[in-house]
C-alpha cells in the first residue's frame, strides 16, 4: 500500500521499471476538462532523457494513452487512467546482480521488506522511471490551476556546488528549456553542463537543488494542523526517487536569522496586502498567504556510478564488488525539473479543491 | 479537515491556545498497553518552557487527563482521548491587535482562509501549546516503539548559528535535560544559553535546528511510492509551527556530493549488514535500511518579537505599526525538541503497525 | 482504530459507557456557522429514554459540551470537540458477569479481539450510550444541511410486527414528537407503546424499523463507484448499535419486482425533472437523483432481556447461566430515531461539500 | 473521486463500458503470493453471461492482462494493475438517446453531476461491466484469505418471488455451477430459470437475492464503531450496480423478532464456543465472532426493458417515450454471484489485514 496520494485529487502509482508500462490512475478531476493525449504528451517529454546532460541511454517514445476517464476530448468525471509502454528494456544486467544491492540504492530495503519478491530489474518501482506516471498526473493538475489562474515552475538552482543567480518567475519560464540542466541563468547552465560531463567521464555522478514555485496562488489553500501546505508538499516531493531534503522560503537559513530579519513585513501593494520579504515562501501557519510558494528540493548525487563499489553478497553475507551497469543519468537533477513542478501541481490542485476552488464541473 | 494524521496509528489534534483545553484522540493503540497519566505527564513536562533558556512566562500546570479508552490501568483497544487545560490565559493583549495581523505569524492567512472567525486569541490553533497534544500521543508510540525495541531522541544542534559538536546517541540522551537549550554538547549549550538571552534583551528572537534518531528500527519500514519514511515524518514535522525544512542523512549537503562519496557502502557487522557510512539517514527509497534514521529539522526564529513591526490594519488596509504583546519564548527551539521527537515517534509507530510489527492486543 | 467516518466532514468517536464521558471530534465544519451548546442540547435531548416507552432506568443530564472549535458563537474553522459527561455509572452488575458474555451482546466478540482488555462496564464502546456522539455531530450536520436547504427526518415504522402507515414529510415532522415511540401515525403507535409493555412486563425486548428521509437533497451528491450515497449511509447507519439490515426506496421489496413496474418514469413537475414514483429512493447509480432520499434501517430487539438466558464462562469453557442486570430499554427502537437521523445528515453534509454544495466559510 | 475502497488492501476502479477497458489497481497485495493471469481469469469467466438464464447477448473473452506488479509467477509487493480490454462494443443504440434518460438507470442522477460530461455509451461507469474490475481484487483477496483459512461463498437465494430453500455451505459450493442461475437448490433453479425466460419473452426483467457466507472466519475482524464488518461490508455490496438493500444474518426479520428468541445462546462445540443459532450472522458489535458471516444482498429488477418508456427529453424538457436498445440481461443476479463474493473477500481481506491476520511477505 501507500501508493495513492491526494484527498480529493487523488493519484494511484502503478507500474515499474521493467514491467509492461507505467501508469497513474487520477480519480477527482471534474468532469468537463478539455483534455487530449497530446496535453499529457507534451509533460512527460519534458522529462526525457538529454544526453548533452549525462542523460541516460535508454530510449523509449514513452507514447502517453488515457486508457479511461475522457470522451470526445473531455474528461468524464470518471477516473482517468494513463499509461506509457516500457520499450527499450534490457533486464539482463540486472539477473547477474540481483543478490548484490547497489549502494545508494533501495535494492537492500526493498529486499528485506518485501521478503526477496520485489521487482529488482532496473530498480523496479524505485526507478525514476515510475515519475512518468506522476508527470502524467500533474500535467492534468497544471492544466486545473491554469483554470484558476496559479502557475507553477520549477527550475534548476544547483548541481554539485554550482549556483544558480536568482531569476525572476518569467525569466524562468523563458530559460529554462534552452539548455539541458534547466537552468534559468544560461552563464551557470554552462559551467554545470561542463561539470556534468567532467564527473561523469570520472565514472562519477552529481546531485544538486530544484526549486519550484506556484505564482498566483490565492490566500488559504493549507488544512492545518497536520495537513499543511508544508507538509503534504513535501511529502510529495520526497517521492520522487534521490530526495533527501525540502524546504521552504528561506528554510534551513531561517534558522541562522533573527524574528526581526526573518519576519515578512506585511505591505499593501496595488491596494492588495502583500509581504516585503517571501521568507515564509507564500506559507504561514501551514496555509497559502497570496506570496509565491517557493520550495526547494535537495537530491543526492545518482547512486548509479560506473566505478566499482563494495557491497555485501544477500546470499552468503560475504562482501565483494559491484560495477553498476544498466543505463543510468550522471546527473539526475535536470530530468526532475518537471516531476517537481508535477508533485506541486498535484497538491495545490488537490487544496484548491478542498478550498473548493476549483468546481465539481468544467465548463 | 486535516487535524487527523496516521493510517492506524490515528491522531486526531483539537484545542486552540486559549479554548478551554488541548487534546488529542489517539485511535488504533493496541488493547492492553499498560498507561497512567503519569506516563503521559512525564513527556508533556518536557515541553514545559524553562526560563533560564528564554522560556514564555505563561505558567500551566498541564496537568493530563486521560478522558477515554482505559480500565485499570491498560489500554481498552478504544480511542484515548487526552487533555490538558488551558488555565493561565489572558486573551487581552489579542483582543487589540485582532485586526492588525502578526509578521512572521498566520494571523493574516488564517484571516482570510477562515473569513476572520479563526480563534486569534493566542493564535488559536495556530499556537505552539497545540503541540501539547502531539506530545501526548507522542508518549503511547514511544511506550509501543520501546515493546519492539525502538528508541527515539531527538536534540538541538543549532541555535543562530551556534553549531553543536556530533554526539553518539548515548551522549544525547544523558546529556540533553542537564541544560535548558536540550543540547548534547555542553559547551555549546553555554553559548547558545548565552546568545538566547542576548538576543531576548534586544526584544528580538532566534530559530535553530533540531535532530531526532531513532535507533534500531528494523529494515522494512516505509510504503512508496507516496508514503515513504521520509515523506511521512516530513510532514509529521511541517505540523510543528515554526518549521520551514526537513532533511535526512546528508540532506542538502548531498546535493553537493558526488555518488561515490554520498553512496552507503554495505559492510557486515556483528554477522548483520549494515552501512559503513549513514548518509541516508538509514531510509532507502522511502524505506528503512536498518541504519539509525536520522533527520534535521530547521525553525525559524520566534515570530512574536517585542519590538515594534510594520503592518497592515485589515480593516481599512492601512499600514500601522503593532507591538506584539502575550507571552513568547526568545527561542522555541528547545521546548520544540520533545515535539519533534514525538512527531517521529508518531509515524514510526504508525508503519510499524503497518508492516505488522506491532500486534493488535499487547500483553 | 476505526473511529472516524467522513472524508470532508470528519467525525471521530470516543467515549465509553461508563468512563468520564461520550465524545466526539467534529473536523471539517467550515468556519463562521452560529453554533451554541444549546443548538447541540436540543437534538442530544432527543434521544433521551422515555420511560412510557420502554427506556432505560439511566437517568443523565447529558449536558452538552463544547470544548473546542467556537468563539463568539460562531465556529472557527478548528475541530469542534464535544462531550457529555457520563454520571448516573454503576458499574456493579457488571463486574460479576465480566467473563460471562451476553447473548446478542457485542461481550464476547470484543472480549477475543481486544484479548479481555476491553471495557466491558455497560457494554463500554458497544454501549448505545456512545450514539449521544453520533447526535452532537449530527447536529451541526443539519444546520449546515439547513443552510443548503435539505432536512432530513426519521421516524419509527415499525415495532415488532405492527406497522405504521405512510404519512408525508410534513405529518412525520408533525407528529412524531407526540407520542414516545417516534411513529408519524397515531393509532400505530398506542399499538406499539401497549405491545412494548406487555413484551417489556414478560422479560423481553422488542425490534423494529426506523425511516429516514432527506427531502429537497439537490442531485448529483454521491461518488460512485465506491462511494456511493447507499454505501456510505448504510455504513453509518450499522455504526449504529442493533442494526442489521439497511434498504434503500423498495429495498428488499424490490427483488420481486418487475423492471417495468420498479423503474421510477420522469416527469415534469413545476418546470423540474422528477421521477412519478421513488422506488430507488431517491438513488440513482449511487448519485442523488433530486427525489426524496429514503432509507429504511433494521434493529434487532434490545439484547439485554431480563429473563435468565445460558452462556458460556470464558475462564473454564463451562456452560451456565447469566441473568443480564444494569438497565436497558425494552425497544431500542424510540431511542435510535434522532441517531438514525443523525448519521443521514452526516453523510449527505459531507457528500454536500464533496460536491462543493456547502462553502469553506459561512457567512 | 470515490473508485477506491479499502485502508490496506486497497482496489482502483477504473474503465467505462465502452472505453478501452475495465481495470482495477490493487495496492497492498503482499509481496510473494504465488499469481497468474489464469488465476483470475478463472473468477472473471464466472461472471459471463449465461444465455440460458437470460444473459446479454455481448460476447467478449474477456481476457485478464496483468500489467503491474507481478515477477517470476509472484506478486512483488508492488500495486497490481489488471486490465480486460472491452471488445464487443456497439455504441451507435446510445448516440439517439443521449438526452433521454433511461429509467430505472443512473442516466439522469449522472448527467445533472457531471454536466453531461459523463460517458453515456452503454451506461459508462454505471455499467454492469465494470464489476469485471471488482471480481480481478476479489480473486486476489480469496487467494489470501485461503491462505488463513477462510472461504467466500455465494449463490442467488431468491428471483422474482421464488425462493430457494436453505443449504449448507458443502452444497452451495457443490451445485451452484450446475445451473445458471447460481441456486444451489435444482428444483428451485429450473423454477428459476423459467421464470426469467418467461419475463425476457414479455420484454421485462427480474430482481433476486444474493447470499453470501463466509465460513471459518476467525473471531475479531471489524473496527468498530464506523468501520464495522456490517458497515464496510454494505458499503461494498452497495458499489455493485442495482443493489438496493443489504442484511446480515437475521436481517429485516429480526425487527420483528423478540430478544429472548433473536438472541444467539453461546454453546461450546469440540471445545470451542459457537452459538446454537447464528441470527447475527457471525457479526457482533461490528466484529466477527467466529460463527459464518452471512449477508444477503437485494437486487432490483434489470433496468434495461425492451418495453417502451416514457422519459423526458433533457434538451427541452419535454415527455416522450425510449425504447432501451443494446444489450442486457433479463436478470442481472445470477452474474452477480461472483461479484457479490469477490465484494466480500475484499472488505475480509482488508480487515484480516487491519488485525496483522495476513503477514506483509507470503511465503
Amino acid at each position: 500500500m501507500g501508493n495513492t496520494i491526494g484527498k480529493l485529487f487523488c493519484v494511484t502509482s502503478f507500474g515499474e521499471s521493467h514491467g509492461p508500462c507505467i501508469g497513474v490512475v487520477l480519480d477527482g478531476c471534474p468532469a468537463g476538462l478539455p483534455l487530449t493525449e497530446e496535453d499529457i504528451q507534451h509533460e512527460v517529454d519534458k522529462r526525457r532523457p538529454d544526453p548533452t546532460a549525462g542523460g541516460t541511454g535508454r530510449r523509449e517514445e514513452d507514447r502517453v494513452r488515457i486508457i479511461s476517464g475522457i470522451l470526445n476530448g473531455y474528461t468524464t468525471g470518471a477516473p482517468l487512467c494513463m499509461i506509457v509502454s516500457n520499450e527499450d528494456i534490457n533486464s539482463h544486467p540486472y539477473e547477474d546482480t540481483r543478490f548484490l544491492p547497489r549502494p545508494g540504492h533501495a535494492d537492500y530495503a526493498a529486499h528485506i521488506k518485501y521478503g526477496g519478491f520485489n521487482d529488482f530489474r532496473g530498480g523496479g518501482r524505485f526507478s525514476g522511471r515510475v515519475t512518468a506516471g506522476f508527470v502524467m498526473a500533474g500535467a492534468v493538475a497544471s492544466k486545473l490551476l491554469f483554470g484558476i489562474g496559479v502557475k507553477v515552475i520549477a527550475h534548476t538552482v544547483q548541481i554539485d556546488n554550482i549556483q544558480a543567480a536568482e531569476c525572476s518567475p518569467l525569466e524562468i519560464t523563458d530559460k529554462i528549456w534552452e539548455n539541458p540542466v534547466r537552468c534559468a541563468d544560461p552563464e551557470t547552465a554552462i559551467k554545470m553542463i561542463k561539470k556534468i560531463e567532467e564527473i561523469k567521464n570520472k565514472g562519477d555522478s552529481l546531485g544538486g537543488i530544484v526549486e519550484a514555485i506556484a505564482i498566483d496562488v490565492p490566500a488559504g489553500l493549507g488544512e492545518p494542523v497536520f495537513d499543511t501546505l508544508e507538509g503534504d508538499l513535501a511529502k510529495a516531493f520526497f517521492a520522487i526517487p534521490a530526495v533527501k531534503g525540502v524546504e521552504f522560503g528561506a528554510g534551513f537559513k531561517a534558522a541562522a536569522m533573527r524574528g526581526s530579519e526573518n519576519n515578512d513585513r506585511y505591505i499593501t501593494k496595488n491596494g492588495k496586502i502583500v509581504t516585503a520579504t517571501n521568507n515564509a515562501g507564500g506559507i504561514s501557519g501551514g496555509i497559502s498567504n497570496g506570496m509565491p510558494i517557493t520550495a526547494r528540493v535537495a537530491f543526492k548525487p545518482t547512486p548509479s556510478i560506473s566505478r566499482r563499489q563494495r557491497t555485501i553478497d544477500l546470499r552468503n553475507l560475504t562482501e565483494t564488488e559491484i560495477t553498476v551497469k544498466g543505463r543510468h543519468d550522471a546527473c539526475i537533477v535536470p530530468r526532475a525539473v518537471p516531476v517537481v513542478e508535477a508533485m506541486m501541481a498535484i497538491i495545490l490542485c488537490d487544496f484548491a479543491m478542498r478550498a473548493r476552488l476549483i468546481k465539481e464541473v468544467i465548463s
